[in-house]
């Protein structure tokens, strides 16, 4: 059988790993063959496709990003899109496609299989780990440990200049990045789209930090929002925030810090750095058996799944059960964080 | 009350994590004054130990080590251990014990605790990651992440000069570290204690290999022994390198894989810098929610007891159950890692 | 004698280095005690000061940050200033001051010393590099390291979506570390306060870049002025850049290439974790070294000296002459660089 | 004119930046064509090359190792080996060899050039530092860093079982590696080759350090040796030593400690990963220049030159003059590291 594999959406380190899998496996333990679709679902809408054996994949383990490309290109908003993905399939002699890719592009899979008869099977990739069903995502974990290591460095220069230092993670509707760079970064506040913030309370974080003679460094997702949001957007500077990526919450409420507390306070945004790069070992582990398990269910055809990961186990789940709801942060988890603020 | 903390076995990454937790929450959550114990069940038994409050925890989270020191003082095997113990806890006016070891720490802990009546919760810890009961254990993702660094980087130099490269990683009696490492540093074999190896076997994947124009990476774990181990133990080498750490079975190995293949091959032995210094993000978090549920355990009186990670939730179990065996790696997460072979 | 340390200015990793080498060899080789002033010239203004000894300097090598804190705190426009550090020094019967700082802290040792006699040792400190008559200063080396890193993993991502990434690093006055980690990077442009940029230029470059295949990085100093820089005031968005730190010079330029090319573009502007953590090896070489020659100037009476890099030497130099002219990027190395340019 | 490019010796990060710098500068400025010759000096005298173009080097900036691969073939052991590098360039249309190496590799070249009229520029390549007329060589800044990185590590393992630990680092000649790594970790005690170690002396050391309460780093070049040496080879130890890497002088020295102080101590002998990987900035800054200045001085037809760091400068030198004697680590270097022993 000849498999296409596509990766789809924002790029996400091990996306690589699981072609990488995919490739390896398929090849040696069923005999199939694979061709690549580019960009996306862009691929094969167009036809667009790369061949891709073994001597493509090799090396490829430690390096951030796709050899694929990416895009954002949703068939079922483009004319015939259906039609034309089918025949596309249909001249390359494609049987399976693998699909590698978040909520967007999972959910056209899961449409094109449910209801179009498609064989997909899903691969669940996103570095903000808000997706159902699996324990976590890969990329999520080198998300974590690159703004981890810069909230280790900004420690040290809060210290020095006893200032109160804002620090901007990814993170638009889960505050999964900021939670745990937060805790695994000794943060004295932690700011998730989750639960709308009182900035008084984070002011009396940040006292109370002062007032232990150190420095407080404030964790805070994209997609946080402030309690009193309707007075932020009445005087116009949050709608501004809204669609430019660098001066956004943090920038904000590093000023509000500023003006409530009469401390100096600055903000990083930590922006593109979380997603680049080489792979972390977990993410590099789990995305290889991603892939591994992702070519099993195409050799089994089980379409219509995606693998996951439960605990140290690979299981499958429907894609459409996977991607109809967002898994955002438990509450409990969050109150376990907050032992350490202030 | 008044609780008690002591770090036993080899350091590992997180221990300073578990104790600030245990001491943020249960000082402001249960009101509870703590001390630590020195040097690990020596502490208790000699009365050597400190204070231990807030200020005392504040900016450990990021260190490696142990600020309360270890050891591997076995009070079972101590005349009158058990006596001098209680004594001990009693003059402190100790109630509780916290106690943050391996199988042979946890293992006096739950025989204290299930037969003399000793308060005793216990916290998972090795980086070898081989406890029962729990995913993972802190300390094996950072051990995992610094071998896979070293990997990546010897692929260069490998590579460069068309040679083999053994690379020796922790692990006496289970293959994690290998596994992991090896998987996520696209090792070309990975060879544990728990399955004999072939050494033509491992010959025959390094010339596929070479045969491929990449230059192969074996890891294997410092207990894995050959299937002919016999013949090895009779010429008397492998002998001298069961008490001598560093020329152990890696550079045997690669002398074996020369005389066999004809092959350049060296030997790379990581040592401790696997179990020092800062801890990684995961392995704060893990560390970091253990001490918060060990304290919560404490609060309610639930001696006897160990937490836990399954999937992402915190559970407890009893001590005695959870050290009663090994976890060795599961034969299919190793034939996993086999697909990359070669 | 009693010798006084303070800190100024911004901080830099390396600081605690240099404080650690002039205590370690002050107290062992000279019989010298040490108080640290504290917030840079606060400290001697306000007599602020704390005790200096082996013990308080151990551990601190490898921390960033500086234990004595800092300000800009100018003595020279504080009434009294001179005054008042004379009386400070003589209440702490200290009789000489090692400043470690930069252009202005350092500016202010110059004049204390040749004008009022104020027996000082300066230490030059900047992560810009840009003070004259060293080599190098500490903390630049960090900062490059660090900048490259992100610079690493944003091609990746870049890459994968073939888009434009601008990447604003610190640099108000001098290029250095944008010329530094643009080179280390692989930037296809680099732009730097000393010579205006031309947008047209720069999108022939990412144009370039484009049809080889691969996606541009470029690298930018936050201080760096495109050309038309009078058009850009006049529509007012650069009035604001002024003083926004977040929506700087890298953003506009992002909008400007989107808009001239028709590509996409992002921004990541690194920050402040630049200057902050542990420095690199390079720099706790050269900061320690940078300690232990102050210190040897202190006990011979070389006051009004600062110490600085030649090559592999450490060398005098008059304080005055050091901070008289700002290092700027040599247009030869701009040369160098350029080759690789689109 | 075609110019041949060739890379020998061990190897070392930061070739590839050179190779890159080299094909870029002299295709785009000069209109020079390339070839890479393969391993060395083997290259050339078997006639086995590869075209180098743009295409070829890009991405190879960030690699460890060299693309072209290497060897430490000698022509001038090799019959007829001069001849037959004179019929290859012959052959190949080579006007000009580009050679980058260490000793052995830059001392053919230089006899190739001054004795055969073979038209050679050289490029210094050690990761150990101790090549003459350049103050430093691409590669030492990446193995000094992951050196310290490692210390860093041990540091926390050390302190929590208060034992010895000795790091074995790279350094058969001179102790550039141990010097710097050392002072940078923090070591306790430095040994390298170039002055014999009294084992007493590092005995002192250890216990002055544990009487601080802190646990001691010795570090210790490869080529280290004691003073007692006679008596060590009397019994035969240092002997197998002298050519069995793993269990080196290191591993002697830990096993005298623990029998003189009755402390434990262990040993990390950090082997190949010191070379291997991704070069630092400083390392990527420096071959970078000094590919681009090889190229300049083969388009000026400057032959049997070697380009050489000189401060911030890349200046030429004769390469005979630069591979006649090893540059060791300066006394008073050493001096001042030892301010911080005990």
């Amino acid at each position: 059988m000849r498999v296409g594999v596509l990766t789809g959406g924002g790029d996400c380190p091990g996306l690589n790993a699981v072609i990488r899998a995919i490739v390896r496996k398929g090849t040696q333990s069923y005999g199939h063959e694979f061709i690549g679709y580019r960009d996306g679902w862009r691929g094969p809408l167009e036809g667009d496709h790369v061949p891709l054996g073994i001597p493509a994949v090799r090396g490829i383990l430690p390096r951030g990003g796709t050899i694929l490309g990416s895009s954002r290109t949703n068939p079922l908003k483009t004319a015939d899109g259906v039609g034309r993905i089918r025949a596309s399939l249909a001249e390359q002699e494609v049987g399976a496609l693998v699909v590698i890719g978040g909520e967007d592009t999972l959910g056209v899979a899961a449409r094109l299989s449910d209801e179009y008869g498609v064989p997909c099977v899903g691969v669940p990739k996103t570095i903000d780990n808000d997706l159902s069903a699996t324990d976590y995502t890969f990329g999520f974990d080198t998300a974590v440990g690159i703004a981890t290591e810069a909230i280790d460095r900004l420690h040290t220069t809060a210290e020095s200049h006893m200032r109160v230092l804002v620090v901007e993670v990814m993170g638009r509707h889960a505050g999964w990045i900021a939670l745990h760079s937060g805790l695994a970064g000794g943060a004295n506040a932690i700011l998730i789209p989750e639960r709308r913030f009182d900035v008084d309370q984070v002011c009396a974080w940040v006292a109370s930090r002062f007032r232990a003679s150190y420095a407080p460094i404030v964790v805070i997702a994209e997609g946080a929002m402030p309690k009193d949001g309707d007075l932020v957007l009445k005087d116009g500077s949050l709608d501004s925030f809204g669609h430019v990526r660098l001066s956004g919450v943090g920038e904000w409420l590093a000023k509000e810090i500023e003006s409530r507390t009469g401390k100096e306070a600055r903000t990083t945004v930590l922006g593109h750095v979380q997603r680049g790069g080489t792979p972390s070992a977990f993410d590099r582990w789990l995305a290889t058996r991603f892939g591994l398990h992702a070519i099993d269910a195409v050799h089994e055809g089980d379409f219509g799944k995606m693998v996951a990961l439960r605990g140290t186990a690979i299981v499958r789940v429907p894609i459409a059960e996977a991607t109809s709801r967002l898994k955002t942060v438990d509450p409990t988890l969050y109150e376990e964080a907050a032992n350490f603020f202030g």
